[in-house]
Formats: structure tokens, C-alpha cells, sequence
């Protein structure tokens, strides 16, 4: 038996088909177990993946990035033909590529990416069921850009993770916090080092809460100061949820698709940012 | 009991959700008799609904257009809130509007349009799964339009129809058929007086076997003056097909979305056409 290899793949699923990455739950399908047992079935021996983030049910991804070991010899063609003929429709490799052992898709990645899509329109839609989060109060786009500033920059955000967040650091710098509109979708993309346990959804809940004027902007800011999660209002829906990418230190070069489910759909570049 | 109105409906679908607009199979379910359960429900009578054109098993809808009669006094707002409450996700009303008796959703449409969303990539796409047909051999989109061209206008399309289907006139007037690119993504977009079974499938799989290089582009005209199914290949798959919408002559206005599935995904209007 040759030495073992570590590998990154980037991932891409549609989360209403899974109970989220990971799950204890006996007879319930994740993410992580559906992965593992199609590219152990490649590989010929058991893998285990660690992903960059966990996602929760319902949750999509177009660009998670997770890696595994394995002594088996393939080239880049057979791994990811091989894995992908194994996988529910539901989810797909996009890439996968050797990296250096010191690699670990989690506790090396240095920021994670989400984009939160809201259709606002006062019809749901079918064709974007499950896909996007309809809400059909109108919503000011500016209200929510003037809002999401407070959250840019290194903060406690205890006020906006879930009661149940296992994290014992509720300090997380936010790179980026942006929003854009075009027609009846808008787009919430946002970059941290890491997230807290439905820190995106929370930030969503209340910025759609200012949007639609139910708040000041400044609210956004008052939450964030509290610490106190009983005050951020409702966590918003997955389905508008989609971890678009993960970010390492150099050294660990990884291939890029454009990020974000939408250059999926044809964004313009500009958009999808 | 007063007098019976007519309404128009605008009706968006995930086809992959149902057999088809309609089917004779018992315990199938047909997009027809879904919305005639939801609709009859609200008008408390048994209600008919008559479409503009009869979709396919996988095929969706971002502009079906129907009608429907029925006594019954409800407000815009009571229809709609109350069959999009009673419909499943898969289905949505977009608007719903009272016509004068003289309209009727198939024989007075003067034209049909249908979007077939190509996704040309080596590897397939979850997220895009059932919703654009998957193509992982390169297409040459000038191929594709030089072809394309011989077909717009008033021509026996006998070799682009379905061995079975039932029409007793193969000729039919294409008023358009248009192709643009974004990104990974090609979009086939045709208008025409009526289409007959399986028409714009068959097309796109010429089509598609043109930009590939097996055939020159002017096998799509030779094809036609055949009138030969047997010479036109593959029917392309119903993923990516969606009706968009359906023209009325002058004094029957009905409501406007936007046109395309693509719409509902922020495509720039200049690409959505």
C-alpha cells in the first residue's frame, strides 16, 4: 500500500435533499455521509471528510470545500467521474486537486463566504422554492445597506447566534457585509473568518426586519451591543442560505469557480461580486 | 346564482413535480388537476381549466396562461391568497385577471414562447439539476445561430415533431429563435403561432449536435426540407424546457411578468429579451 494523499473538493448541493452536512440523527441522510460512502466506494477503502463549515438542513452550497485521505491511485478525471456517477443528483464535485498534508479544510481556512438570497415580491415563486427566501413585505435596499455597516469588523456576536451555538468564542470579524438588488432578488454576500451558529440567518432576520421598516437601521447596531440573543428577532429561513466559498493562508492553492450559486443562473460578474 | 365570468391565470410550475400539464393515468399527478382542485375549492363548484398549451412530463412554466369560468364574487386578492394557500409549492398563480367570454386561453393565443436553458459544462451542476439540460461537450454558439436561422418562418416542421403526435397541420410560422450566452449557460429562446409535439425539444437537439461539431449548421435546414422525424436525432431533455408565454390578438390585455424563468433569477433584461 502507497503512502496516503490528502485531497480538496469543491462541493456543491441542493440542502433541501439533506438533514444538513452532519447529522446524529440514525436514518436521516447528510451531506457528509452521502459524500463519504461514494468516494470510499472510489477510493476502495472507508473515508472520512471534514468540510469547511457545517452546514444546517435546508442550507445550500455552491462552493463548499472539504478534503480526505487516501493511499488509492487515480488521476483528477477518474476520482471526480468516479464520484460523481456515485452521487445523488443533489450533490456534485466540482474539482478536486492534491494539496499537502499540512492542508485541513476546516482549522485552515482563514474566512468563509455566504450568500443570503431574498426574493421580494408579493407572489412566491415556484421555480425559486426552496431557493430563495420569499418575502413579500417590500424591502429598502438602502435601510439594509446603511444597517449592515455596524456588523463590518471584529465584534461580539453573541446577540446574533443561536441559543444552542456551541462556539466558547463569540468574536468574529466580518470582512465584508454587502447587498445588492436586481429585480425582485436581493443578495446578501458576507465574508468572516468564521460564523456562529445561525449568525448569517439572524443577521438575514434582522436586516429584512429593517428592510422592511418594522425597524431603524441603527437597530441592527442596538442588537449587536446587547450581546443579548432574545432581542434579534426571528432567524431567518434556510432556504435562501448558500456557503459559497472558503478562503486559506498561500501555499494552499485551490482551483476557483466564480463564486456564488447565482453566476450558476448567469449574474453578471459584477454582481456576483 | 349569478351570471359566470371568465378568468385568465398566469401559472408558474416546477414540471418536476408532475406527468405533464395533462394525463389520462389514474393516480398520476397532472398540473391540470392540481390546479383544478385548488381553484375549485375556492369557487366551491367544479372548475375547468383550459391552457394555452399542454407541457410535458420535467417541463416547467414561468408563463402558462389559462382560463377558467365560474359564478363565484372573489376579489384579485381572494383568489389569488386563497389557491396559491391551497396549491403545493411546485405551483404558483402569478395573477389572475377577469377576461370577457370571447377569450379563450388555447384557441385564440396567436403565438406561444418557450425558453430550452442549456448548462454546457464538463461537469453537472446540482443546483441546476432538472432545470437546465446538461451538456458537458463544448457548444460553438455561432454554429448554433447560423443553424438556427434556417428555421425561423412558415415551414412543414414534420421533421421536428413526435412520431406521435396528433396535430393533422405540421406547418407552422416560427416568428423568432434566438440564442445568447452568459457564462456556462445558453439560452434557446422561440416564439411561434403553435408548436407540435416535442418541436422545440427536437430542435434543441439539433441544434445542440450542431454546436458540438457533429453536424455543419446546414444539416438543421436539410433536416427540415427532409420532413423526416427519423433523420432529426435525439429529442433534447425536458430540464430545461419552459413555457413563457402565450400572445393574445388586441382587446384581450392580460397581465405582464416579465418574460423567462431567467427573470426570476435577476438575468439582465437585455439578455432576457
Amino acid at each position: 500500500m502507497s503512502e496516503s494523499r490528502r485531497y480538496a473538493i469543491g462541493i456543491e448541493f441542493d440542502g433541501r435533499a439533506f438533514r444538513g452536512w452532519q447529522t446524529q440523527q440514525p436514518g436521516v441522510v447528510s451531506v457528509q455521509e452521502t459524500l463519504e460512502r461514494a468516494i470510499s466506494t472510489v477510493a476502495a477503502h472507508p473515508v472520512i471528510v471534514h468540510a469547511a463549515g457545517r452546514t444546517d438542513a435546508g442550507v445550500h452550497a455552491s462552493g463548499m470545500i472539504a478534503h480526505f485521505d487516501s493511499p488509492s491511485v487515480r488521476n483528477e478525471r477518474n476520482w471526480l467521474m468516479g464520484i460523481n456517477t456515485l452521487l445523488p443528483e443533489s450533490i456534485a464535485l466540482r474539482w478536486i486537486t492534491p494539496v499537502s498534508d499540512g492542508f485541513h479544510a476546516r482549522f485552515k481556512a482563514v474566512a468563509r463566504r455566504y450568500h443570503y438570497v431574498i426574493y421580494n415580491h408579493p407572489r412566491r415563486s415556484s421555480l425559486l422554492a426552496g431557493r430563495a427566501t420569499w418575502h413579500y413585505h417590500p424591502l429598502d435596499l438602502a435601510r439594509m445597506q446603511e444597517a449592515a455597516r455596524a456588523l463590518v469588523g471584529v465584534h461580539d456576536f453573541s446577540a446574533y447566534r443561536a441559543v444552542a451555538c456551541q462556539s466558547n468564542r463569540p468574536v468574529r470579524d466580518v470582512h465584508f457585509l454587502d447587498l445588492a438588488q436586481r429585480g425582485p432578488l436581493i443578495r446578501l454576500d458576507i465574508q468572516a473568518d468564521g460564523f456562529l451558529h445561525h449568525m448569517v440567518r439572524n443577521i438575514a432576520g434582522v436586516l429584512m426586519a429593517i428592510g422592511q421598516g418594522k425597524a431603524e437601521p441603527s437597530w441592527a447596531a442596538e442588537v449587536l451591543a446587547s450581546r443579548d440573543r432574545t432581542l434579534g428577532g426571528v432567524t431567518a429561513a434556510p432556504d435562501g442560505l448558500y456557503f459559497v466559498n472558503a478562503l486559506y493562508p498561500e501555499g494552499f492553492e485551490l482551483p476557483r469557480d466564480p463564486p456564488g450559486p447565482l453566476w450558476l443562473a448567469g449574474w453578471p460578474a459584477d454582481f456576483v461580486g
